[in-house]
């Protein structure tokens, strides 16, 4: 497995795989890989020459200093999770190769990023946005892999691609959950024993929604309130946001639609943690 | 000389071009091709394998409907000058094929479009920056050629290469002028030939604020005035702006700095056309 810190390094390996006739695919992390991430490698190992996958905790998605200072770093423990995983290459550039220079141009996504995660982390977007078309030039994939626990930029990353015509597939991976529910996620480290205790209440509260939905008993509202109310059962959990909304457009439902992809999302601090979860389902016909 | 039609097309070639090992040039036109633009072609053909020129007038980055219209669109004529220059595909998309869903996303260059074309054009260089991403993703080219006549776009694409770590080398290519001084144009096909006659001034207004520049007697504010009044001696023009600006932050000087490099760029209609030029130099030291 080769690692490589720099851009030119990894533009030519990228290169180099391509005029080989190697398939690429690309895993973007934040590194404190857990189970999930692991499944997103293995899944591109099974159908690609080449895995590279980048460790880097983006500064210009973090819109709070503190969550950036305090996000895990582990890139040794990470490196040695990946190889046996299938990746063949990891990118571990610093901030400056990433940014050697002050960024101007800005993106935006309208109404995409005006709800849950883009509405209560300005800029939030416009970081991931920025930080994958680099990781995309610079890396070159076939494909490049998510996990389906950001809903959100999972559809913006595929807004992206459509509208600026990159050559790449986006491959979106369900989310891997601890045996009571919880999604994994590199912010679970920083629970303590007692949050870690409650956090599955929010899987709970998704499922409880999720079941409401597929009775088709109750509107969009009843079904949020009951999810919320089971949130908020727990003292320990400061809501966020919880929103019913359309799979594709994002924007918060008012009434069911037979087959339309509904999905569900939600935001929540628990002991100063912030932690998202959804599940996604299509209304009965 | 290879003519494609579709973004499938386009990449295909380009990936097959990549694999053997050949260097790419891209020129992006929007056709009613003229001596700038095959100048363009034949300094790409002097240092590459593959010489892609696309032809589209693209839709997103007009902002007044009849412009888009009565472009001038001359694909046939073109296509018999690209050949000897030395092109060797033509890339000649529709806009179905450029556009195959509408575009949710948009770029916003901050300071860099609040002046001149981007304060004048709401929304071209989005429309720009758009068409040229996705010109690079399906072209993959070495190079990109662009001529100094657009020298905000030039910075703008600059800075989206930058910005997004675009693989790509931009060269930008000194104006073509008439016998009589006049830039080479598309839209000069569209001048009376009464106003084909008073356009020269344009070019003698830059001449003569870039020599009392050199001369260091006048203040930026001055040197503006005396160039306006030579524009509008004549009464067929209608000065959209005239500014002395910083050559790279494009912002409107007040003082001269030894050795700064400065753009004067105007806009004008005449008989309805609008004419753009513009002229670079370096304050003396």
């Amino acid at each position: 497995m080769e690692i490589l810190y720099t851009a030119a390094a990894l533009q030519a390996h990228a290169e180099n795989c391509r005029q080989a006739g190697q398939r690429i695919a690309l895993v973007p992390t934040m590194g404190a890989l857990h189970e999930g991430h692991l499944q997103l490698v293995r899944a591109a190992a099974a159908v690609s020459d080449v895995v590279i996958v980048s460790i880097f905790v983006n500064p210009t998605q973090f819109n709070n200093a503190e969550d950036f200072q305090l996000y895990p770093r582990l890139p040794k423990a990470d490196t040695v999770l990946l190889e046996p995983a299938g990746c063949t290459a990891v990118f571990l550039p610093s901030v400056e190769e990433m940014y050697p220079q002050p960024t101007v141009m800005h993106f935006d996504f309208g109404a995409l990023e005006r709800v849950m995660e883009g509405a209560h982390r300005p800029g939030h977007f416009n970081g991931v946005a920025t930080v994958v078309s680099k990781l995309f030039h610079l890396s070159r994939p076939h494909q490049a892999y998510f996990g389906q626990k950001d809903w959100q930029q999972v559809t913006i990353v595929r807004q992206l691609v459509a509208d600026l015509s990159f050559d790449v597939e986006l491959v979106s991976f369900p989310t891997v959950r601890e045996a009571d529910g919880l999604a994994m996620s590199s912010r679970n480290r920083r629970l303590s024993g007692e949050a870690r205790t409650v956090a599955p209440r929010l899987y709970e509260a998704l499922t409880l929604a999720a079941t409401l939905v597929l009775a088709q008993q109750e509107s969009p509202a009843a079904v949020r309130q009951a999810a919320v109310a089971h949130i908020e059962g727990e003292p320990a959990f400061q809501l966020e946001y919880f929103e019913v909304a359309d799979a594709h457009t994002l924007q918060p439902l008012n009434a069911w639609e037979a087959g339309q992809q509904v999905v569900i999302c939600l935001a929540a601090f628990l002991g100063g943690i912030r932690l998202i979860d959804n599940v996604v389902l299509s209304v009965p016909k």
